[in-house]
């Protein structure tokens, strides 16, 4: 990391979390992984790539009583993520290490729930430090978080993902058959437009079908000047109120 | 077929089909299909599974100047295809045969578009002769369907298929790497709801990335009693005037 952290706030200033200010930042994806993870008191779960903690840490605010285990390849961010749960009053052990060659100690184990925001590289945004490069860029392909990910569920453990949306063929085929239940979240950023992302929860070993559900729309107005001052009040319960996303009953 | 047919009207009456009373009958997925396809005069089309020809037909309609094939393995459905072809004064050419085994007229050729409605069966829907039956379940799997179109395209013409939603992971592994710039349009019935369809589009040989656009929704309430008398203005536009669905900048 080549820069001090910053703090910014989430879930309305009730998560401060410490990010590199000029490294890879999480932001409202994050915030949706966590919110559409259908965890309950007394559930472990793992976040494979978790950064600084923004979707562990949220899911911990949202849900009391979780098990939180994360695994982040980069160690300063790993130590970001330490600080962070522990600023925030939030227990979760984070582990550095790479999900391809998934450290000793998490390879016995298994979760009720695995969630991932694997990196993507959105054209035209600058990786200014290597840190940022390294969570961006897909040097770990999809698939392998998907395996992986699957790899650590206990049976009927639920996975859960965002990503962009064009990947959505990608994340389909690596669920393949190890997975059912599918439930596909869109994420419009308006009304009409086509997603942006999806959120993806599957179910380990499961064989119900798949759904699309209609999509989720994160602002108001059909155009806007200053991101984030008009989202739907749907996108504000969840990124200002720490409110969940139904993809169970969706 | 047991039973005798009974017309039916598409596109406001402007299209009146001879179908099966007691066998299968198109709907809706038909006219939205032909609706999808991006076929433009001077193109050559063909259906795989064209029953008594509406999807075909409902495209000849809007397209004028289309070199029109169906493909149909029943001979009482490519029968009544022929003339409904006949009958509404649309030039198509209906074959009798299974698309598993390409009949030898239609192996050498390579055309700008192939349209599918592959069969599906709806639990609950009963099946009350062999031509439904036959219609209705997946004795060919859809990968063939999808295989067989991708075939018979020229490089880089147009797939269009309509499915249930539920199928979307299976048509786009069976999109593979045959085919790119997929675009999916969620079809649901009514607003907030869960996609029941897909419409799907897809071109042989392109790389562009895939797109899920925002759903098109069928009816305008939250709840209704009659079928078909609270179409939204959109496919209101498709199925009474013969609107197309615009895929391609949606």
């Amino acid at each position: 990391m080549a820069s001090e952290p910053r703090i910014d706030g989430f879930l309305g200033g009730r998560l401060r979390i410490a990010q590199p200010a000029g490294g890879y930042r999480a932001g409202a994806d994050a915030v949706m992984l966590a919110a559409a993870c259908p965890a309950e008191a007394g559930q472990s779960v793992l976040e494979l790539g978790c950064g600084a903690g923004v979707a562990l840490l949220c899911l911990g605010a949202r849900v009391p009583g979780l098990d939180l285990t994360g695994l982040e390849l980069q160690e300063p961010y790993a130590a970001l993520a330490r600080d962070n749960a522990a600023a925030n009053g939030i227990a979760a052990s984070v582990l550095t290490g790479d999900l391809a060659r998934m450290p000793g100690p998490l390879r016995g184990q298994g979760f009720d729930h695995v969630i991932a925001n694997p990196p993507y590289f959105d054209a035209g945004t600058p990786a200014p430090d290597a840190g940022r490069g390294a969570a961006r860029h897909e040097d770990t392909p999809l698939s392998q978080w998907i395996e992986a990910g699957l790899r650590r569920l206990k049976p009927f453990g639920w996975l859960t993902l965002i990503h962009r949306a064009e990947r959505l063929g990608a994340i389909l085929s690596a669920l393949g058959a190890g997975a059912g239940q599918i439930t596909i979240l869109p994420v419009s950023a308006r009304q009409g437009r086509p997603a942006g992302r999806v959120i993806v929860l599957a179910r380990k070993g499961a064989r119900a079908p798949m759904r699309l559900l209609y999509p989720f729309i994160m602002h108001e107005k059909p155009s806007h000047l200053s991101d984030g001052e008009d989202l739907t009040p749907a996108a504000c319960a969840v990124l200002r109120k720490g409110a969940p996303l139904n993809l169970r009953e969706g």
